[in-house]
């Protein structure tokens, strides 16, 4: 079953408390389909200036990700720049260039029309209405937002959620949206909006999926070595939405597995800078990761 | 299998975003036997004040804790006063009076000198090294700390994490001691001191266990309406210790249970003022919890 992602494609400029790299590849679409790509075929909507290097357009076409709806636009890549302290749970961004994708208007080629599932990573709602209207009959559009969104285009992203299958988001933005004090609240608040399911990612702790009445915790996986958290969260989504796309199973049960498939995904990449912790993922290395959450989380009955 | 736990017996004043309650029951040992009490038979050592109202030791009667340790001197009890923020997740000390506490040199009662399972709860590492060596040989031992300790007697803790088998503590306090930057590392880190066993606590997020090789996660219970944090990690330690003892099964497998039950007993706790969340807890609500956790966490095969 194909995919379809529109977001960024973008070069970032990353500073940890160790380490500083620039012009690394990065962009929400870009980690969401190489995540995605595993598990099944990826077709990406994104814009990118004259300066981007071919050779980083080649990493995603050796996962055969379909770059068709790829546009280079006249002018300079979506440049981002941030920095990491202390044990990387908070960082500040130092720079913020839209350049060509301020002007960014997502066209659907014909080929991608009829793609069954969505992902629209967080760009402005008014944009993932846009892309939802060129899309026929999909079977599950999920979407990422951010506080930007939530504050300041909050009638277009309710009007986005009412429109939308699952919504991924982080728990800060989670809690926002829906006013809520605590994660369990703001999942069901956020469910009466629209997505009959709700991810709320909470960084190293993990994830929560709300998905009709069921609730599902994962925890994230204990990286002895992070490296660069940068993309977690749209590596998380390309592993839950490619494992669904690849199963063909949209049931509660189903997704609780695929949100395992996201958290270990997500704990592959930070252990490198830009996308390089997922280069060396193979299946094999998949299917270990994954016998790691089921040995860090399994227990037996009370004896009582 | 007997427990016994020294620590405090003391009266706290609780601020949050909407409610104000003066000088309700508090104190580790206080909600760590509260919570142990479900399990098995509780031995405390403590020390209260003249001023300390029979009514308020009469709900640990009503447990059956042994208050054979409890000792009456002049003057005040330990007071503490705290105010917790939006979401509960920080708290400011608004006063501390040790009175009573400031002098307390824990002496064991000859009945409780043979107790296998020990709890130091967080006190002086000197008075917990102390009452270590008042105990006849005993089975398994598992402390508490806190930043005040790591930071100011040091040397007095690494002694004690040479001679204990479990140490219970808040996840800024484990990077803290350790020096590590994240959970994992943390962890072994501390293992390496002493402890064969290591739970860092991490608040709504659950906790991780730490025992030989093995690594453990517990999420935190999604409770709708936290009312009042206080007491949660003694509660935890309580519920953990309390099972460790009924079972008399120290293997790492049973541990991940008691861990379990520890999260779990922490869940009631803070769905009312003090220790109200435990007052209509019974072994039917303990098995339902139970198996909240159990359907919170299971979770397929991979389908690849």
């Amino acid at each position: 079953m194909s995919l379809l992602v529109v977001g960024s494609v973008a070069y970032d400029s990353i500073e940890t408390p160790s380490a500083k790299r620039d012009d690394v590849l990065g962009g929400s679409a870009t980690f969401f389909s190489y995540a995605a790509s595993f598990f099944t075929d990826v077709r990406l909507v994104a814009v990118i200036g004259e300066d981007f290097l071919e050779a980083d357009l080649d990493r995603l076409r050796q996962r055969r990700v379909d770059l068709t709806g790829l546009v280079r636009e006249p002018g300079e890549s979506f440049r981002w720049g941030g920095r990491y302290h202390d044990n990387m749970n908070e960082r500040t961004t130092l720079f913020t260039y839209l350049n060509v994708f301020q002007s960014f208007k997502p066209v659907l080629p014909p080929s991608y029309r009829a793609t069954p599932l969505v992902f629209l990573a967080n760009i402005d709602p008014a944009l993932q209405l846009d892309v939802l209207d060129q899309i026929e009959s999909p079977e599950l559009v999920a979407c990422d937002t951010m506080n930007f969104w939530i504050d300041g285009k909050r009638d277009e992203l309710l009007e986005l959620l009412a429109r939308i299958d699952v919504l991924v988001v982080n728990e800060e933005e989670a809690l926002d949206l829906s006013g809520a004090h605590y994660v369990a609240g703001a999942g069901r608040a956020i469910q009466e909006l629209g997505p009959r399911t709700v991810i709320i990612k909470r960084g190293e702790y993990g994830a929560v999926l709300f998905s009709d009445q069921d609730i599902f915790f994962v925890h994230g996986y204990p990286v002895e070595d992070l490296t660069d958290p940068t993309g977690a969260g749209d590596t998380f989504a390309g592993g839950f939405m490619g494992y669904l796309a690849r199963t063909r199973d949209f049931s509660a049960r189903n997704m609780r597995v695929a949100t395992v498939v996201g958290s270990l995904m997500a704990s592959f990449v930070v252990e490198g800078f830009s996308l390089e912790g997922l280069y060396n993922v193979d299946m094999q290395k998949i299917h270990e990761r994954y016998r790691d959450f089921v040995a860090h989380t399994q227990f037996d009955p009370l004896k009582l």
